[in-house]
C-alpha cells in the first residue's frame, strides 16, 4: 500500500492544498524527500500565484489529481546542498520555477530545453523521478535537483521577482526563439494580466514599440503611464482596430479565454508572428487566408529551459524588470484565487510564505 | 461606358473563359494591350491547370468576376519586347506565373516580395495597373511587364515545367523562408496532388527524408517508386499514425479540403513546423496545447517573389524536377476541370495551348 503524503518521506513539511475541484485550499501536512547528493533544499520566502495554479486546483484541464499544493514561482534561501552541488551554497538566494526534473539525457535536455523533455516533471501536480508526487511552493520548503534551481540575481527583489520564474520566462523565451527582439519593431501584447504586463516590460527592454491590446479601456492609463507601453488599443472598438490593421510585427497573445484570432492576425504586417501563450480549454478558430496571403505564422511556446530561465532572470535584474504584485498572506489565498478568476488583480498575487505560513 | 473586352485594347486575343459559376469554359474573344516599353509579349505554348483555376471559375471563394480566362502557369516564347526590356529578347523561352504587376515601390517590392505587395495583381480575375481586367493563360498570348516574366532555364521542359510557376514556387518559398531545408531532416507532405507531388521532389532535392501523408492507400506505390518519397503514411490508419507521433521536423500541408490539424501537429517533433498551403473555405480548428507544449508553429505562405521564383526554376532545372502531367487539348478543359474536382489527375493537367487553341 502506498504511504501517506505525511510519511512517504523523512522530512515533515507543511503547506496549503486543494483537495477537490472546488479548488478551495486549506492547511496540509505532507513530507519532503531527504536532500540528495545533487539536491538543494530551499526555505521558501515567496511564491507567486499563477493562473495555472487556478486552472489546476479547479481541474479545468482535466488532469489534476488531489491533493494539489500549487506554486511554481518560488523564491527562497538554500538551507542545505548535496555533496555534488557546485552551483549553490547554503544561504544563497535561489529560485524554483515550473519544472523540477527531466531525464537529463535526451535531445531536448542536451540542448538545454529540459522544458520539452518527454519525461520532464512539473513542480506540482506531477510525479517526480523517485515516483512520488510533487508538491509546489505554497509550502515551507522544497527539495530540488540543482539543475532546476536558479541563481536569483542580486538586485532582483524576492517578492516581485518571483513571478518572473513562470510569467517572465513564458514571454521571454518565445521572443528570443521566434526572433521578436529587433529594436524598433512593433509588438502587440494581447491581454494585460500576469503574463501580459511582464511582456510589456520585457518588450520595452528589447527596444520594441509596444502596444497593449485589451478589451478593458480602463487599463489604458496604467498600461502607458505605469507599465511603459507606447500605445493602447481597445479590441472592442472596431474603428480603432481597423486603423491598426497591418501595423504590428509581432503579437504575444496571453488571452486564456476563448477568443478570435482573426482580428489579431489582421493587426500583423506581412511576415508577422503571433505567439499564443494562453491555453483556452477549446480549440480556437484558425483562419487560413491571412496566414497564407500575409506569410504570417502562429507559434506556441512553453516556459523555457533552465539555462534560458537564468538568462532571463539576469536580463530582468539588469533592466530592473519585476512583476507588479499584490502581496498576500497564505490564509488569503482563497479570496485571491477568486479574484484571479475575475482578472481582478494588478497584476500578480504573491504569497508572503515565510511570514504567514505556520503549521497550526 | 466601359469598352467591351474585345475592343478595349488594340490587339485581338482569343482564349477560353468561364462566364458564370457553373465554371464551364468556352471560346472567348477579347484583346491584349499594346506592348509597352517595359513589356514582353508572350506567345503561349503551355498552361498548367491549377486548383485555383477551378476554385475561381466556380466562384468558390466568392470573389470571381466573369468572364474569367484562368491560367497562371504559363510557358511561351517572347515575340516582342519593349525598348526598356533588358532581361529578354525576342525568341526567348519565358514563363509567367501567378502575378503580373505590383506597385514596385513599397517595402515588400523593395525586398523582392512583390507577391505580398498590397497593390499586387493576379494574372487573372484581377485588375491590372492600367485599370483593365487581367485575363490568364488559357489564351494565345499575354503581355506582361518584364519584372513579372521569368527566364525559363535550358533543360526544363516547357510542358511539365509549366506547373512549377505556381505549384513549384508555392512549396519552394516556404521551405526556404521557414528554414525547412536542413539535409537529413524529416519532411511530411500531407496531400498528394499538384502541390504535394512537387513538394516531395523538392524535399528530396534538399536532401530531406520525405514521408507522404495521404488518406489514399493506393497512392503508396507511386509515392515511393515514382516520386521518390522515402515512406508513406496512411492518415486514416490510427495505428500507423500513432507510431509516427513526434517523428517529423516539418510538414507541408497541401490539403485544400477542411481537415483536422491535431493529428498533423502530433506527427511533429518539438520545434516542428507545419506550413499550410491549401485554403479551405472555412477556418480550421486550431488546438493550442500541442503548439504550446511542443513549441510548434503553423505558418502560411503565398507563392513567392519574382527573384525567388527564378531561383526556384533554376533549382528545378538543376535537379531535373518537373511536374508529372497529363497533357490535354484546350477543348478538353471542361472534362479536365471535372476530374480535377475529384482529384482524378496524376498530378497536373497542362494545356497544349499552341497546338490546340485556334479561333473558330
Amino acid at each position: 500500500m502506498a504511504k501517506s503524503p505525511e510519511t512517504e518521506h523523512p522530512n515533515k513539511a507543511f503547506g496549503w492544498a486543494a483537495r477537490d475541484k472546488s479548488g478551495v485550499l486549506s492547511p496540509f501536512h505532507f513530507s519532503r524527500r531527504e536532500n540528495g547528493e545533487n539536491d538543494v533544499t530551499v526555505k521558501i520566502l515567496y511564491c507567486g500565484v499563477c493562473h495555472t495554479d487556478l486552472h489546476t486546483v479547479k481541474n479545468d484541464w482535466g488532469f489534476s489529481y488531489y491533493p494539489v499544493v500549487p506554486g511554481h514561482e518560488i523564491v527562497g534561501i538554500a538551507t542545505k546542498v548535496g555533496k555534488n552541488v557546485t552551483k549553490f551554497k547554503e544561504g544563497d538566494r535561489v529560485g524554483v520555477g515550473v519544472i523540477t526534473s527531466s531525464c537529463q539525457s535526451c535531445e531536448s535536455c542536451d540542448q538545454d530545453l529540459e522544458n520539452y523533455c518527454p519525461q520532464m516533471s512539473f513542480t506540482y501536480n506531477a510525479i517526480g523521478t523517485d515516483g512520488t508526487k510533487n508538491y509546489g511552493g505554497y509550502s515551507e520548503t522544497i527539495v530540488v535537483d540543482q539543475r532546476f534551481v536558479l541563481r536569483f540575481p542580486e538586485g532582483l527583489p524576492s517578492d516581485s521577482g518571483a513571478p518572473l520564474l513562470c510569467a517572465g520566462i513564458t514571454v521571454y523565451s518565445p521572443m528570443k526563439y521566434y526572433g521578436m527582439t529587433e529594436p524598433g519593431k512593433h509588438l502587440g501584447v494581447a491581454g494585460l494580466g500576469g503574463l501580459g504586463h511582464v511582456a510589456v516590460k520585457i518588450g520595452k527592454a528589447f527596444g520594441l514599440k509596444v502596444t497593449v491590446i485589451s478589451s478593458s479601456p480602463d487599463k489604458e492609463d496604467e498600461a502607458i503611464n505605469k507599465l511603459g507601453a507606447d500605445s493602447f488599443l481597445v479590441s472592442s472598438d472596431p474603428r480603432k482596430m481597423k486603423v491598426a490593421i497591418g501595423t504590428m510585427d509581432y503579437i504575444i497573445d496571453t488571452i486564456s479565454a476563448e477568443h478570435a484570432l482573426y482580428p489579431l492576425l489582421g493587426l500583423l504586417k506581412v511576415n508577422g508572428k503571433l505567439i499564443t501563450l494562453g491555453i483556452p480549454a477549446k480549440p480556437l478558430e484558425l483562419p487560413i487566408f491571412p496566414l497564407v496571403l500575409g506569410r504570417k505564422m502562429i507559434g506556441g511556446s512553453d516556459i523555457g529551459g533552465m539555462k534560458e530561465t537564468q538568462e532571463m532572470l539576469d536580463f530582468c535584474a539588469k533592466h530592473n524588470i519585476t512583476a507588479d504584485i499584490e502581496l498576500i498572506k497564505m490564509d488569503e489565498i482563497n479570496t485571491a484565487m477568486e479574484r484571479l478568476g475575475k482578472a481582478d488583480v494588478r497584476y500578480r498575487f504573491v504569497i508572503d510564505v515565510a511570514n504567514s505560513l505556520s503549521p497550526p
